[in-house]
Formats: structure tokens, sequence, C-alpha cells
């Protein structure tokens, strides 16, 4: 099921795609459940917004695939001390949705972008078990993490590089029924393709993350986790519009601008 | 003025502190404003809980003070170039009240607290000027700034070390009327004074670090701004009492223990 979040005629709305039509929710899924009002809206109509609001954390995984079949091989068989999950943060005014512009900040000359498939968690979770982790995920959906590379480099902190408004387009629907196992990831800059791979490499799944995570914090309804990149992040200049698309779930765009 | 929010019979209120009683207002203070409903409840009868919520970040400013009166002369001289703020983030779900427990993280063996003024946001502010941020801040309080130490310096990024639940206490009360200036702070445990010192050392005024802030990401009423600790941060163990007092504000205890 891929589920929307929306504006239409002047109300925003969650509604279940269905046919070319979203079936309008009668309230936000990740509290409110799936009960549908009846009411359909063409999906030619709507515009589609970020589909989840984070109340309390976007979490980005750093490392989050081997960089190769042989670093796999060594880490799972044991020969390296397998790398624990790594993650930084974004705050919630980082989310934009589809087609919302990325504004690159003055303070940065060298923002890229990295396709990324995102967690969407849906119930408490705190020292949950990896066997029991699936079920605090509400569902998934496409990401672009964006990053300012410079300030990466020169800061103390990775925090400000990931913190820009803006540096975390989601969308353009949630996902439930899907299996991070073999998917295709792709980055594409004005229609190029700048990044491609599949999950093959990822280093931990969904569920070692989501029971990772929970030992650290209590996760949330709306949280956020972005699962890592496949390899090299792609630059993203003024007057470029970035593409990131995940087999399942569909493809996210945004127009990216300088200001001034 | 100094507000509280506090619960009393099985309800949760923000009032403002008068000889003893808690005066009741009629909404949250930092949406709201600060219509009492006449209603007084004795400071004795009443819970103080962490004054604010953070609905978006907790910004944490490191090497927010100099380490020396001769850095600061160089610095503010001009012969280094002064240093950029620099800052981390914790989620909001590290925030805990007064006299609630902090409890140890099983991944950590080497916890440390950091006593410091927070800066709570009361409006909107993006890109703001200097001169204009003072109006964007609606008061100040006390904090704990809690760190893993070990887990800082295992970890690629500074997020988990900083993140776990209960590791941003903050309170009693958010002072409205409050100037940084020659402040002073200290951090104790079990009684036994660990950190003091004076605000004489502050890198960047509040002005200057939510100006610097609000050109990476808007701050939104109720976002809180630890502004760094001075000199050496203090190991807590199980079964300590931590407290952190900021003159003019208040004093801000809470227990620490291990779990299991």
């Amino acid at each position: 099921m891929k589920i929307a979040r929306f504006s239409h005629d002047s109300r925003i709305a969650y509604g279940i795609l269905d046919e070319g039509d979203l079936v309008v929710l009668a309230a936000d899924p990740m509290y409110g459940g799936l009960d549908t009002t009846g009411e359909r809206v063409p999906l030619a109509d709507a515009v589609l917004l970020a589909p989840v609001i984070p109340r309390s954390k976007v979490i980005g995984m750093s490392r989050g695939y081997y960089l190769s079949e042989s670093e796999k091989e060594d880490q799972e068989g044991g020969l390296d001390r397998r790398l624990e999950p790594q993650f930084f943060l974004k705050p919630n005014t980082t989310v934009v949705g589809p087609n919302d512009r990325v504004v690159l900040p003055a303070a940065s000359t060298d923002v890229h972008g990295e396709a990324e498939i995102a967690i969407v968690i849906g119930k408490i979770a705190k020292n949950v078990a990896v066997e029991d982790a699936e079920s605090k995920i509400f569902g998934y959906t496409v990401a672009n993490d964006l990053t300012a590379v410079d300030l990466l480099k020169s800061d103390d902190h990775s925090a400000r590089a990931k913190s820009f408004d803006g540096f975390c387009p989601l969308g353009p629907v949630i996902e439930t029924e899907f299996d991070m196992e073999g998917v295709e990831v792709s980055g594409s800059v004005n229609g190029e393709l700048v990044q491609s791979g599949d999950t093959a490499l990822l280093r931990h799944s969904a569920a070692e993350t989501v029971a990772f995570l929970s030992r650290c914090f209590t996760l949330l309804p709306g949280d956020v986790i972005l699962t890592g990149g496949l390899g090299r992040s792609f630059p993203v200049r003024d007057g470029d519009r970035a593409t990131v698309t995940v087999e399942g779930i569909g493809s996210l765009s945004n127009p990216v601008i300088r200001l001034g």
C-alpha cells in the first residue's frame, strides 16, 4: 500500500494511492490508523507533500553500505570486527516534499546529494529486540540526504553540514509493504544517472538498525531513518534538478537553487 | 519573571512564580502568551517538569567558552581567526525535568555531565541579524548536557554520545529577564563542587549564537540551545545526584542510576 500526504482545495490530508486516485484517510495514519472517509481525490489534482512530519528525529546512517563484496565477506565472516551502526542527526526543519526547492546555503560552496531508502517509524520503540523491530516500522519512503561537504570537513561536528533547511527531501509516498533486500536505488541530476546500485551491500538490515537505535533513544511514530548512500554522493548546483528513485516506492525530484 | 511547567492534581500547566505560588497560565507561553487564569497553586504542592518541550531542536554549542583570558584576547584582538560557533544536535527525547532520573546507558562506561545555561527560543527565527536576535529569545533555563565520553571517542559522529534518553535535564524554570554576562555557573555531584566559573570567557553572545544558527536552519518556538560548558566536564556514576546551578535562574538536580 502506498500512502501520500497531499494538499488539495486548501486542506492537507493523507490518502491511499488507488488507480490514479487518492482514497482520503480520516487521520494521520501514524497515529490514527487507516480508516478512510470514502472520498476520492484524483492524483492529478493533488500536490504531494513530504509524506511524514517527524515530531522528533531524523536519523541518518553513515557507512550504511559495504564498499565491496569482499569487505562484506570479511566482516560477516568475522575476520574484521563488524562495524556498529554509525549515525548523525538532522533536525525536522530539514524536511521538504516532492518538487519543493532545495536552497543552497550561503555558507557552503559544495553541496552533495545522496539517494537513500528511508525507514518511517510507526510505533514507539525502546530497547526492542531485532526480531521485534519490524513491527515498529510503518513503511519506507525515498530520501535525498543532502550534505554541505565542505562544512563536513571544516566543522568539529557533522551537525551543521547535514542540517540546513531543505536538506532532507522525502517522498513521494510511504510504501507499507516493502523489503529492502535486492532493491535498486539511483540518483540522477538533470536526467543524467549519477549514483546507482542495489541494496545487496547493505551493512545492517532495517530491523538491526531500528533495534540498535532503540537502545540509544526512544523512537517515536513519525521518526525517519535514512539508511545511507550507496557508493559516492553527487554534487548539486544552482539550477539543477536532483531526482532519487527507489524501486518499488517511486521517484523524488527537487529543483536546486541558490538565492541572491 | 520565572516560568515553570508543572503537574498538579493530574493535570499539566505552566505558571509564573510569585511568592511561593505558581500563578497558572492559560496556555503554553511559547505559543499562547502570558494570560493567567487567576488560579494560584502553592509551589510546594506542584511537581516541576522540564520547562519546555522542544518540538524541533536541542542544539548544543561546543567550545562555547575560551579556555583562558589570553586565548580570548588573542581571538577578539584578531590575532587568530575567531572560531565560528560549533554545534551538535540532541533529539528532543533526551529532555527530562528536575529530579527525573538519568539512566546510564548500557553502551557506555564513562558518562559526564556539564553545567550550562540554555537559551529557549520564543519566536520563529531565520537569517536574523545579531541586533534582532535577542527578540527571538523567550528566556533562559539551566541544563545538564550529558555525554557518553567513551562513545564520543569511538563513534564517527558525536550524535550517539549526546543522544541517550535522559541526557538533557532542563529546569527548574525559564527566567525571561536574564543577561548571560558575568553570571556564575556551577556543577556539583553529591554536594561536592566539581565545575564552576562565570560567563566572562563566553566565546559568542546569545545574540551572536542565535543569529549564526538561524543562518543554518529555522529556529522554532521551544527550540533549546545549550550554550556550552565552562572548563572540564564531570563524571557521573550510579547512585550519584548531579546538580547544576545558574545564578539568577536556579538549581537543577537529578539522580543518576544504572539499571540491571
